[in-house]
């Protein structure tokens, strides 16, 4: 019997592509997704409740959730399949201006025939590249993004490169070659639509106006440009300084996990959850038998780019709504992605054929020593206290075509959660004729622009502080007024609002501005407040495009920082539902900040909106050294200690450290 | 022959005592530090570049630089010592309102009398503190403060606790007990000279004025109170499920270090440095033979606290200046503070009497694994390259009263430096009625308030990239006029702008500004930018006290992010060169930049100040996890790729990791 938060198991997949199938008999479908449609939070929750009293009840049904297209029919669909009774209980349309999201079968599939078709053969003769030379080029399929709020077709850009012409290895750093132009694909269609040429003079473009007309140049597209390699094969002379570092657990990890992917860890009790969208998911979190978090997700992220000249004004990905977090999971290998003793999560995909896809290995966890937890010196001793921090670390990678994104949950010993996100992979790079430079970028490398873009992140925080009715307060350090009770001037204080209507607000550097979310019903006995967590927030640059703009319209989520909405069934998605070509954020937060929700002591959820502003360096390239970004969720006013107190003092017995003395210098300067 | 940037050795100190003492001879000194002066830079610097070019040159001369008290006098000195000749080669008075910091010795000297003292005892009785009852009484000797622009006598203020008087145990949490008055230390009268009395009525207070009368309540000042413990042996019920963790590095650490602190580690090459004000400075740092920085170190901190009550409103310390970061720098134990294979610095300091003291262990400096520093995977192919960051700690640790402040300098392999700052150790308590709230802090156990403050940082940079004469820029996002060149209103790039003149700015989130430190002499040839280093800041709230209150005028360092000033020698202290006492920052940043010096292709130091806003959880108490901060200097247009390209790739042979499998959980809930 599978737990209500399992993924759907390749078993239950297969039978709901069955059913599927049957339904459509004798159709093509392309099959985006099917997944677990997790339980409503009024049978869940009660059903988790009684779990863990040791009374268990009945589990909700298990409902799986997929959609996918009828090639023939050119139409979206989505399904609901009760693997109870195995009835389809639901079908509906998925309706322009609404499209599904691409995938990289989608990409790969068309790759397989682009080189032959005549619009790309020309434009590829156009620079220079016929016959042999043919065969080292290469494309990134993009999602076609959207410049106009009106209805398109399903459409798919690639973004054109070449393997090195010197070598044409397979691994070659496709980036260094970028092609000035971009071939437009109708998917339902089955055929390229459009070749669009990308301007390429760099600032004489913004000086003199956009020039498309001096194409013959490209007729030397890649000469002049040079190889940029990552991948070690092609990296000659690596370090040899190194020397191994290996983490020992003698005794084996200190957590346990169970076949419902259940795990227990200092105090720690939640479950891991993984789907094709939002990838991996922490389910039902309690520390020391209370509960905190309802479930922990990375929503979305919207990575806009900022050179407007077109074609490339397009380049806006929804990393998680257009291509899908989980569907873009790399399988991790032992001692690679992650060092210590480590436990191994596998994720089941559905191809677009409807084969069952087991991904090996898409979520990692292990433990992790991080420096002092606490410590505290008694001076007049001597004497110290010191302890360390151990934290479980749940870490994801996504490929999603040039960049990768590093997603790890951290879970410590005083009750601390923190996300930790680190961007690397390979910029994003377009052509630039060389010897100019481009406002929009940074040059990398001959002919090669980096383009500035943002990566704009929405963490969704459904919380259960001590049950399901919490609030949201703002907290904002104040000075007092200089007058004879504050007779130096020196007095400031915390003052608390709360959020009583779903809205969204901004951090404020200034004033020390910081989230809580609490529960008003219970009141911490020693401080007098509810109890709650504090959101330790990333106060980052939000959306760059002005108001009035299609991109800014599609990504509301990320023009402001804090979002708090009445929880709604399958309300998951900061940027809508189906971001792919959308005009608009369609179900996502601003629509649920509009609904005006009461969010005072409901059951409610904060999304926290966060980024990078990336002008890139030449150091990012070709391969970019990550760039981290943290936010935390800490206990304030929960508990009535410090609930690390009880970890035991750091010892040599214990840790085993070695002392090593003076090592004589070879003085190489 | 020690090299010019190594601490006075113990042999140096000693004879630089003598020289003090017999130019002071038959009088009793109070010898607050005595340590090197570091050589100008015009002849350290050529010094440093001739060694490297392997054509040493004469070493610039050995200076002692000390200061200290004349007892008898009440008089203040520095004095410098040229340990070459032998010779006194100056002697500067320190006059009123300048003051020398505080120590340590000097309040553990004062606890020895004071409960002796008939004011103390008389304060004492009022709380009902009378006979063995009184040896259960600790103090905190505090650095006095200042509130007024007057010229005042070197005080020192005790803020009382009492330890458990059921334990009376040596390492009981104090704070825990907190004694609502605070007896006035005139140091060089040697005398209490006056007790202040503590408004203890929270929010009464604040609503209804300060009320002092009340003071028969204080009979029963330690009713009512509870033992809050942290300190191991005082713990009971520690977790017993955390299995241990060792690092094993069976080759041996990948630095090199010699006899004078010469680091070599992963093309990095740089000197470890301490002093008693400072404590670590790292010195002379070289990137695979280039020159980055000249000199990094914390400069200062200032800890204003949040209650505006007299006399309490006085607390505000500068831990740096008043105390110094070297001075309160734990001895490190193995095994306990670190984790791997470490080498621990020792540190000499005098004692007030002269004597030398070599503190063991003082810094410690390992490797440590920090996850994945670049990853990309090939989508087309599934071939992923990995590399694991390693990275180079330098930790020190400081005990400033009640609490702990962890300093930490990681480098890594992509060139990138880091400052990590965790505080930990135990908010500082004051007494509250029974029952009652405050705003100006968080009760946090019966009668305990832990009250509101700031910790405002100042990191000192002085930058050396690729040669002495450097520059800062400026960057913000901006987006680009919405127009034909900029048809859908998406365009933004990074603007520009250079900091001519010796100034202070701010951050700005919405604007994603950045500081770079560039040589506009030599141009990255690849991107056309000046090569240079990024500082990743910390955006934090500044020091919230307003325009016009002595608190700021004190730390105007703490009023601005960013500071850009021309190097002077020994202009190192960004909240002035005497904090103790201070009515206003002499010395300090603020003077540096109103010498509106020429910062542009200049010898320039850029000062980053940052901070938390501590409004204290219950979590914090009786001992805090550690709040971490982190700035950051990454490489920008300094290379012409990915530094860390050369890194060899993760693999299982290299790293060993475990794959563990399901573990049984044993569903304890």
């Amino acid at each position: 019997m599978p737990h209500p938060l399992d993924q759907l198991n390749p078993e239950e997949l297969q039978r709901a592509v069955g059913h599927l199938k049957n339904y459509h008999k004798g159709k093509q479908l392309h099959i985006k997704n099917i997944h677990l449609e997790e339980p409503p939070k009024s049978l869940l929750g009660p059903y988790l409740q009684a779990e863990k009293a040791g009374k268990p009840i009945a589990p909700p049904p298990r409902i799986a959730y997929g959609y996918y297209y009828i090639m023939d029919d050119k139409k979206a669909e989505e399904i609901w399949i009760d693997l109870d009774t195995n009835q389809i209980t639901k079908v509906v349309m998925v309706a322009l201006p609404q499209h599904l999201p691409m995938d990289q079968d989608e990409a790969n599939h068309i790759e397989t025939f682009m080189y032959d078709d005549p619009l790309v053969l020309g434009a590829l003769k156009e620079c220079g590249i016929e016959g042999e030379a043919i065969k080292t080029v290469a494309s990134d399929g993009w999602m076609y993004g959207c410049d106009e709020i009106t209805s398109v077709s399903r459409h798919m850009m690639f973004l054109m490169y070449s393997r090195d012409p010197k070598t044409n290895h397979p691994e070659s750093n496709i980036y260094a070659f970028p092609l000035p132009f971009v071939p437009v694909y109708d998917i339902l269609e089955k055929k390229f639509v459009r070749i669009d040429w990308c301007a390429t003079s760099g600032d004489d473009d913004d000086a003199n106006g956009i020039n498309y007309t001096t194409r013959q140049k490209y007729k030397f597209a890649l000469e002049g440009h040079q190889a940029s390699e990552y991948y070690p094969d092609l990296v000659p002379n690596k370090r040899t300084d190194l020397k191994p570092y290996n983490v020992l657990q003698p005794e084996g990890p200190s957590f346990t996990v169970d076949e419902s992917n259940l795990v227990q860890w200092q105090k720690w009790r939640f479950r891991v959850g993984f789907n094709p969208r939002e990838g991996l998911v922490l389910h039902d979190v309690d520390y020391d038998g209370r509960r905190t978090f309802y479930r922990l997700s990375v929503s979305e992220m919207a990575v806009p780019y900022g050179d407007p000249r077109p074609p490339l004004h397009r380049k806006m990905a929804f990393d998680f709504g257009d291509v899908g977090g989980g569907k873009c999971a790399n399988e991790l290998s032992l001692g690679c992605d992650c060092l210590g003793t480590i436990k191994y999560f596998d994720g089941h995909l559905v191809e677009p054929n409807g084969n069952v896809l087991t991904r090996k290995g898409v979520i990692c966890m292990h433990e992790q020593d991080d420096g002092i937890l606490w410590k505290h010196t008694n001076y007049r001793t001597e004497a110290a206290a010191v302890v360390r921090r151990r934290i479980l670390v749940l870490q994801t990678i996504l490929t999603v075509g040039n960049y990768e994104y590093i997603f790890a949950w951290h879970l410590d010993q005083a009750a601390n959660i923190q996300l930790e996100i680190r961007a690397t992979g390979i910029v994003s790079t377009q052509a630039i004729d060389h010897g100019k430079r481009s406002r929009y970028g940074t040059v990398v490398g001959p002919g090669v622009l980096a383009t500035s873009h943002q990566h704009i992140f929405s963490v969704r925080i459904d919380p259960a502080i001590d049950g399901n009715k919490n609030s949201v307060s703002v907290h904002d350090t104040v000075i007092t007024p200089w007058d004879e009770r504050n007779p130096k001037g020196t007095g400031f204080i915390n003052t608390k609002r709360y959020i009583d209507e779903s809205s969204a607000f901004d951090a404020n550097i200034a004033s020390n501005r910081y989230v809580k979310i609490v529960n008003e019903n219970k009141i911490n006995p020693i401080t007098g407040n509810p109890v709650g967590f504090k959101l330790a927030a990333a106060p980052t640059a939000l959306l760059m495009a002005p108001p009035g703009t299609v991109a800014r319209s599609r990504a509301a989520f990320a023009t402001h920082h804090f979002w708090v909405t009445k929880h709604k069934d399958n309300e998951f998605y900061a940027g809508g539902v189906w971001t792919n070509q959308s005009a608009k954020e369609v179900g996502g937060v601003q629509e649920a900040v509009n609904r005006r929700d009461n969010v005072r002591n409901e059951d409610i959820v904060l999304w926290h909106s966060f980024g990078l502003t990336h002008h890139p360096r030449i150091e990012d390239y070709p391969v970019m050294p990550v760039e981290v970004l943290k936010v935390g969720l800490h206990p304030n006013d929960f508990f009535t200690e410090n609930p690390a107190i009880d970890v035991p003092p750091s010892t040599q017995q214990f840790n085993r450290s070695v002392e090593v003395f003076q090592t004589r210098s070879c003085h190489r300067m």
